[in-house]
């Protein structure tokens, strides 16, 4: 690794920088949620944890694979988790040496996957929702079905989606500032 | 409105300062498809055409009211189609007088207004797929139904969601780095 362009910095290492451009920039480059934060590493953890949630919730009843949107939102769950779950351990290694991650190379890799995991977990998360209520409102279905259990899988699915959409417009916002 | 803080800046106006900044942020602030632009304009047109598009061949069909999913997406679609009408006006008029659209409260609008009407397209998008995608492997309904119209109603929506995608992060990028 190239000494002067390590990977990780020391946390406030833009600091003097940041108060040559002007306050507002300090400001935002100091928000909670950003990589290598506590309040990054907490978003990070809702997201797996409502992933893993919309995944319990769904799998545990045997119907869902007779429908596709539904096999559709545990892979994507799956994807969600796992990706989150990686960056959780990589804060938390940030934090336990006390090092932000604010390498370019590094935040366009979160930004790329933060986009690509969000947009298929909206996409799980809705067609889950269309097709529940299809069976709910349209259909009439949810007499024979437990359509509780599909509703509780796509809030869950919505409530990652939320946090990693936040995690995404964090890192995009300090990635485009760099 | 302030003399010394207007609207609408010259094409070009910043790019001294760009100049002393360094390079690389020249370059991704002369991007295509910026607000005020061709290219801003070209993406605004094919948003609101799509739109259309995706109204048209859904409203066409009469069976559509039955599905809750598919008014969703004719709702969004008009939202989408009303929004982006409206910032192709304001592009034309930038383009017109020959001045970008750099002012941060503005950039700010349209990021924030970006942002709802993509995430809502998108969600209506995948509604409808999912209820496609249901009716045509796992209930077997298309003998009986429109589903080309549906399937292509939804094309359309995923098209104007990837046009306001665009959009929405090349306005982002340019307010984040403002």
């Amino acid at each position: 690794m190239d000494a002067s362009n390590p990977i990780v910095h020391p946390i406030g290492d833009h600091h003097a920088v940041d108060l040559e451009e002007g306050p507002l920039i300090v400001t935002m480059k100091e928000l909670p949620g950003m990589p290598g934060t506590i309040g990054g590493l907490a978003l990070r953890v809702g997201q797996f944890l409502f992933a893993a949630a919309a995944i319990v919730i769904m799998v545990t009843g045997d119907e869902f694979t007779n429908y596709t949107a539904f096999c559709y939102l545990v892979a994507a769950m799956s994807l969600q988790f796992l990706w989150s779950f990686m960056l959780a351990i990589l804060d938390t290694y940030a934090l336990l040496i006390k090092r932000g991650l604010r390498n370019s190379v590094l935040l366009s890799l979160f930004v790329v996957g933060d986009w690509v995991t969000a947009t298929l977990s909206l996409a799980a998360a809705c067609s889950t929702a269309g097709v529940t209520v299809l069976f709910d409102n349209d259909l009439n279905y949810c007499g024979q079905m437990h359509c509780h259990r599909y509703q509780l899988s796509a809030a869950m699915a919505f409530l990652s989606w939320l946090l990693i959409g936040m995690s995404s417009l964090l890192t995009f916002w300090l990635w485009a500032s760099e």
